[in-house]
């Protein structure tokens, strides 16, 4: 199953075909595919180049360490997020390499993930990041110091056929994509007003 | 001057061609390019489908709105973003549709500029955020209320080559891009322990 945004203007593939699925096929993703993710997540934009973004990961085929992260996860994600082929945390370094607060981090630790889903696209993989785990398990988990921030977790894999699902999930999945018109958030001379640009 | 990213592992080439340049020539974009911009924005994965992002924006032909935004910037920005196709700012709502706080109301909106900048470089066009402006003034300037945050400012454009920067600059745009390897921030059973997926 695809589910390709439906665009007012042109956009790229790999953002058009980008979407979050909850249906993912058991097939495996390759070690070497994980290495292009985290290498396109590294390539990101962050300011004063703090790079603040680390991310915990596991394979499902490593049983062991998938099961601490998918443990972690809300039990509104766990029917469907068993069956991806790999879990990873995005943890932002709240402080800069001079001590003082990044109010970049989490910002910059987002536009790393961005990276990440777009090479994703480009391999045929699909992600779904979720707010939807515990935090301080997390933490306790895998001994995150206090000196950085658990983000969100991020389902990586092999989309599926909306049939796989658990029936309460199959309706969802297939509902249409819908976001705000250009002219509600893309604004000129002031606040409110939309852009000559996209009105 | 392009300046691809020294990759370690392959990435897709439009993560390897994204940089953020100082020099700029003085071309247009156009108003359909914007709204390719703003489009690939637009479908950008956020939590609830919240969609906190919003943008303030001036092309650099409509002088007076165009220095509405330049004079946001910090001293250390102005002296290259002048040059620059479109100023625009990005803006996160701090609160979600229920009004309790959205805490990736900042993750979100960096995840729409993420898609601004591919769909940007996609288009042969390169973007530089920034930090360094004056929130305070923007607010006031835009009206954007206590309900919104200004994030960043995001300069568009067309690269130029580093020799028409100021000296002092020039020397900045040459250095050479570096990143932490993989091993220092993808962990695997622990923190700090470098997943094997990289090591």
């Amino acid at each position: 199953m695809t589910n390709p945004a439906p665009t007012d203007h042109p956009v790229h593939p790999l953002i058009e075909k980008r979407w979050s699925p909850r249906a993912f096929t058991s097939a495996s993703v390759t070690a070497e595919q994980m290495r292009s993710l985290f290498e396109a997540a590294r390539w990101a934009a962050s300011s004063r180049n703090e790079q603040p973004w680390s991310f915990l990961v596991a394979l499902r085929e490593d049983e062991a360490q998938f099961a601490r992260f998918f443990g972690c996860l809300m039990p509104g994600n766990q029917p469907w997020a068993g069956s991806v082929s790999a879990l990873a945390l995005s943890v932002a370094e709240a402080r800069g390499a001079d001590g003082s607060p990044n109010k970049y981090a989490v910002h910059d630790t987002a536009l790393a993930v961005a990276n990440l889903i777009v090479q994703a696209t480009s391999m045929d993989l699909y992600t779904h990041q979720m707010g939807g785990f515990d935090g301080t398990k997390a933490r306790a988990e895998f001994g995150i110091p206090e000196t950085h921030d658990p983000v969100a977790m991020i389902a990586i894999g092999h989309v599926a056929d909306a049939d796989t699902l658990p029936e309460d999930l199959r309706e969802r999945e297939r509902q249409p994509r819908v976001r705000r018109p250009l002219a509600e958030f893309v604004y000129g001379s002031a606040w409110g007003l939309a852009s000559d640009l996209v009105s």
